[in-house]
């Protein structure tokens, strides 16, 4: 065997070497970006920052209080679609607890304009109540260290109108929100509306 | 040099290049699972397979026809919660179209029971109606061969009770589901209330 055979086995080796490890860095990269990187995002002033692509998070259902059934008053009118982050879901799935960094994101919906009194009108599959106009949303995130005031919960309005919504989000005063999840809420969230679906098997 | 280390040396160079095969071949197939993989399963009868992962899926909205609003009758009583396979969300969000293999799936869920005629209650947030049992799977699956006699889509029944739903479903009679969707619905899907979250920016 010559010497510049040896050492083009030597080179093959370490550039294999290499390959391996910037193979490894790749995949540790593609872990971390579903592992770690999916909690809230927060800037300079440290508000939070509304996410992007919540439509493709995991659905856990819509309480409906319609301004027809609340004297056109109601807190929260039409349609709450509750999501939540889908790597909180599966961690949640896995221990039955909201990890730290938890999101649960509600975006409002109004419905099709109803002809009874009680808001309700008459499709294809009977009478009832029909989703259109996207119409607001509000967050909460679970960081017990930095929501310590508030059970460990804070609360984002983006706006109570159609989208666009605001990109960022000051934390909301405690008698905004977090009072009302504090007086009636079974550990900060109306766990028993998500559970159907949340604990399903 | 020895004639023992060039057989390690060549050994190690092996192993190395399996090595690199096995993670191309393993990147592979996590690209052509979620590629390639996503459309409906049929067993050997031709029926259609439960999905198991729906609701990991893209919620599209929930029309809300009560039986307290339909004199008991509802024919798909309480919310429908519908769900879009994600990957042909996303073919949808390119194209503008349902792509073929396209499964909508509607999962229905009861609302807690009411404390008024119109079914309704009161919690927290206000008057309204709030989610409970889930209760039933339809399906609907756009294949324009295989149904073109119901104008590209088949509907499936995977029970109207809670869980567990049925494991597999033959295609429904036209009379029982194309024949409503042929009538009213805006070629074939009811689009209108899913729009707001299928077409939103």
């Amino acid at each position: 065997m010559t010497k510049t055979k040896h050492l083009t086995q030597v080179f093959i080796a370490a550039a294999l070497l290499m390959s391996v490890g910037l193979i490894v860095d790749a995949l540790k990269t593609a872990h971390s970006e579903t592992d770690s990187d999916w909690g809230p995002k927060w800037n300079a002033k440290g508000e939070l920052i509304l996410p992007s692509d919540y439509h493709t998070w995991i659905f856990l259902g819509s309480p409906l209080t319609p301004h027809s059934l609340n004297e056109g008053k109601a807190g929260f009118p039409e349609y709450h679609n509750v999501y939540i982050h889908p790597v909180a879901y599966q961690i949640y799935k896995k221990t039955g607890e909201f990890p730290e960094g938890t999101i649960l994101l509600k975006e409002l919906q109004l419905t099709l304009s109803g002809t009874n009194e009680d808001g309700s009108r008459v499709e294809a599959s009977g009478r009832g109540f029909f989703p259109a106009q996207l119409n607001g949303i509000d967050i909460s995130v679970k960081d017990s260290e930095r929501f310590k005031d508030t059970n460990g919960w804070g609360f984002f309005n983006f706006g109570h109108h159609a989208p666009p919504y605001a990109e960022t989000a000051a934390v909301a005063p405690k008698e905004a929100c977090a009072g009302c999840h504090i007086a009636n809420a079974d550990n900060m969230v109306f766990k028993n509306f998500y559970a159907p679906i949340l604990d399903a098997k």
